[in-house]
């Protein structure tokens, strides 16, 4: 089929009917670009897995195709993938934002892959080529995360924008606008096909300016009158640069816990995305030395994070820090759903030990790095596509934003909804799904640095709700008990206690031997 | 301390730092009055555990000062634990209302306890005396199950209010309203303490009228073309009714899926709490002899359940009911938090399978049962109390309404916050909390019908996250393996495959074995 051989694929491995581990395949002919390689974390009932990964048949199997890579900035759904990866397949030529390129440095040298890859800078409107058939632009965006591109790919069939995650910021933290001069001129020009974050679809209205968060955060900080506990994403780079600045305005030291604060925050200060004074930043031990109104605690946790800082406080588990009845903890960050529980939990033993905790949405001290429905329809109304593919979000999600688009007159036949593994198809005049590659989920143990396959899952999910038993017998050539069967029992419930269990088992193995030993005799 | 002897004593053994198995027990002197008794269910990490009930140390002890109980509504957070503590000890009375006695009844029966006590039905404004020391007023309220009521508790200390679950709900679906002139009369005669529902402590406002629901779901209706699938709790009688009436309105006949619905639809229109045709109600098989605008099947799985009707429709499980995309499916229930992400995976799968489905705040096809802020305050401005003990809630949820009580005027040292097991002291003028008793929880794995102990889940939660490996070797006398190990793993992740493995076992047994031998023959 000659149309389909001339066609250009996009294909999701991730990040579809989900979100998270956003992975997206652009091929034409015999090659490949790759978009953006996330992970996402496991949900409930994945025992023992650390990590959520996309199935690579589809990347293993097309290796020599894979010209280069593009990444849109340093958030794990986009980035945490690649070091995993590396290891699959070989990836020529990785460009990004800086912030992003330097956590994924981070990533790859701790993988050890660090040279399997080249990583190269790119500024706003740099134009990279991959291969023979791939033009791609950097477009500055505004999202939670510094550093952040929206691109347009220049393909054989026509322009591609993919938004990257974003939201439109008027009034960034840092200065550094939307390119939506850029995205206007694309529209002008015409676009082929805009693939855009679905995240907030369902939310009415715009998202409010990362900006707003400043004066409200400022009144929590003022009316605190001994410790100040503040925790929000660590890779909420401007929310954490906010933070820091409000530190110094109220004369607090800071004090960071948590690896994921730490490490993003030295990233980001060494490249400027966040500044403050050194005095400011100060080693947890010497909090001591200063009076409770002059500390400022900034850590990990607030999604509830079992291992994160915070939690391990609130557990009271945590070594250095311990919760006194005039801390005020500050949780700049909302939930996201299925951590709900998690928060509330820390939350509530946070207040139990006597802490005033300042959460939840009224306080106006979060809000989100993804735009709502209006400015979905901004992305819409500036790129004028022709064609329409709501990626980054769970089914509903796409399906309301592809009903947003239709409510902007882009006809429901020229978007698809797809899952993970579509093979979408595009031409100059065309949009389909056409066929599947493989698009499992690899789950990954890294404690054992192995795949957690479904059925091993199975295994420990059955085990989890049923315990495990083991019996060891020893039978003699004459098919008699040579000892004492030994029973142990991990996780199991039983209502008659461990002696007359034995007994049981015993009576039984007897019966048992005793039955074969005559089956055989009689064979 | 004779100030301790002569004090009422309010000793929750459930209930609070929670939603669920609210248990409550008034003591005074050598007499127990029982409040209620529900069981909730397990959180995550709890592998295997089907009921969650409180522990029952503290009734066991004082089991020849229980008296009596008195029941409020006939939801499983205050009616679900009764039949388990009913084994343990004797309880010689229960008082409650009509519906929840006939739920009650059916639980003690299948429990094989229905013997060991005495179920007696209660009237609105019924007097019921318990004891020497309890004499208990029902008071109707409004609640999202029919039924309900708030009770007047008179002691040798004063009357305590006891609020039940509650909201204030002006147009009741069936036109039991709120007895407020009985609150208010109380209010007057002087009220020792308020005990009341913090469900909705956090949210502003007023909870709407269940009525308000009825033309939301009425429009719903009207717009679905085909078949129609409506979920909602089981238990909240009230909607179950609505959904009934505008199925009859509609003309669609009503198949019932789930065990729990048929069980309280039969018990509720027995009682008459739910009316509807006989010819309304249609078995599940006669649903393909109907046109599909005829029909509407109500289930189950509202929130999710993974053994529920619409969660085994929406993985494609269900033998008998298969999704089509004609289907419309109307969530006519919120998630509750935990839940979200049970309920979004479902609302997922049926609109892949191309349903539509109506789900959300938007819509208005879903009240809380529960009052908000302003119903709080109201019922604090009618009962006008002394003191003050919010429960029915987590902690936070009883600190924003100790808060909302402190802005009507009621001084902060008259409330205290409390945890399950607090004994709370109450004298004509003192509260107090004053000692402990055990308040653990019980966690059942009802397959097992064993209680599952904190070390069993601890060795669940370990061989979940690892897996189980069982090696079994056969040694001789002399020390020397008599065979080849036999290996046997479970949920087990490893880098090398099985036989590599193996070897590397048999290995090491050999080397320890060794080692073991020469040591033992040094000695
Ligand atoms: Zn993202
Ligand atoms: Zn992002
Ligand atoms: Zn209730
Ligand atoms: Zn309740």
């Amino acid at each position: 089929m000659s149309q389909t051989e001339s066609a250009l694929k996009v294909i999701p491995l991730g990040g579809l009917h989900e979100i998270g581990k956003n992975t997206l395949v652009f091929e034409y002919e015999d090659e490949i670009l790759l978009y953006d390689a996330g992970l996402s974390f496991p949900t409930e009932g994945m025992h023992g897995v650390n990590i959520v990964l996309p199935d690579t048949t589809y990347l293993r199997e097309n290796r020599d195709k894979i010209k280069g890579m593009v990444v849109t900035h340093g958030h794990e759904d986009h980035i945490g993938g690649i070091a995993f990866h590396l290891k699959q397949v070989d990836i020529p030529v990785i460009y990004g934002p800086r912030l992003a390129l330097a956590l994924l440095r981070g990533k790859l040298q701790e993988a050890g892959v660090e040279d399997r890859t080249e990583l190269r800078t790119v500024a706003p409107r740099d134009f990279i080529r991959i291969g023979k058939h791939f033009l791609v632009e950097f477009i500055r965006n505004t999202h939670s995360m510094a550093d952040s591109f929206t691109v347009a790919i220049h393909t054989p069939k026509g322009i591609i924008i993919q938004t990257g995650d974003f939201k439109f910021d008027h009034t960034p933290v840092d200065g550094e606008k939307f390119d939506i001069q850029r995205l206007a001129e694309y529209g002008e020009k015409g676009v082929l096909c805009l693939i855009s974050d679905s995240t907030n679809s369902e939310v009415p209205g715009f998202t409010p300016s990362e900006g707003s968060v400043f004066p409200n955060l400022d009144r929590v900080f003022s009316q605190a009158k001994a410790r100040l506990m503040v925790t929000t994403f660590a890779s909420s780079v401007h929310r954490v640069n906010m933070i820091l600045q409000l530190a110094e305005k109220h004369g607090r030291s800071v004090a960071i816990l948590g690896r994921s604060m730490l490490n993003v925050i030295a990233h980001a200060r060494t490249l400027g995305y966040i500044r403050c004074k050194d005095s400011t930043i100060i080693p947890l031990n010497s909090i001591h030395k200063l009076p409770d109104h002059k500390v400022l605690i900034l850590m990990t946790g607030s999604q509830g994070e079992p291992m994160a800082a915070l939690t391990r406080i609130s557990r009271q588990e945590h070594r250095q820090v311990k919760i006194k009845d005039s801390d005020t903890v500050v949780f700049s960050a909302n939930p996201i759903p299925g951590n709900t529980i998690s928060v509330v939990n820390v939350i509530d033993r946070l207040m139990m030990q006597g802490a005033k905790v300042i959460y939840g949405k009224a306080h106006g001290i979060h809000v989100s790095g993804h735009g709502c429905q209006e400015d979905q329809k901004w992305m819409i109304a500036l790129t004028k596509p022709k064609f329409f593919l709501p990626v980054h979000g769970e089914h509903r999600m796409l399906v309301k934003h592809s009903q947003t688009a239709q409510s902007m007159g882009v006809p429901a036949e020229n978007m698809v909804i797809i899952e993970n593994g579509d093979i979408v198809e595009l031409t100059e005049d065309s949009i389909r799904k056409h066929g599947k590659v493989p698009s499992g989920i690899e789950l990954i143990d890294t404690s054992r640095s192995g795949i957690v396959t479904s059925k091993v899952l199975e295994e420990r999910q059955q085990i989890a709700g049923d315990g495990a038993v083991t019996i060891v017998s020893t039978v003699t050539e004459e098919g008699k008990l040579f000892a004492k069967p030994e029973m142990h029992l991990r996780g199991v419930v039983s209502s008659v206690d461990r002696g007359a269990l034995q007994t049981r088992i015993q009576e039984s193995i007897a019966i048992v031997l005793n039955e074969r030993w005559t089956e055989f005799a009689r064979k």
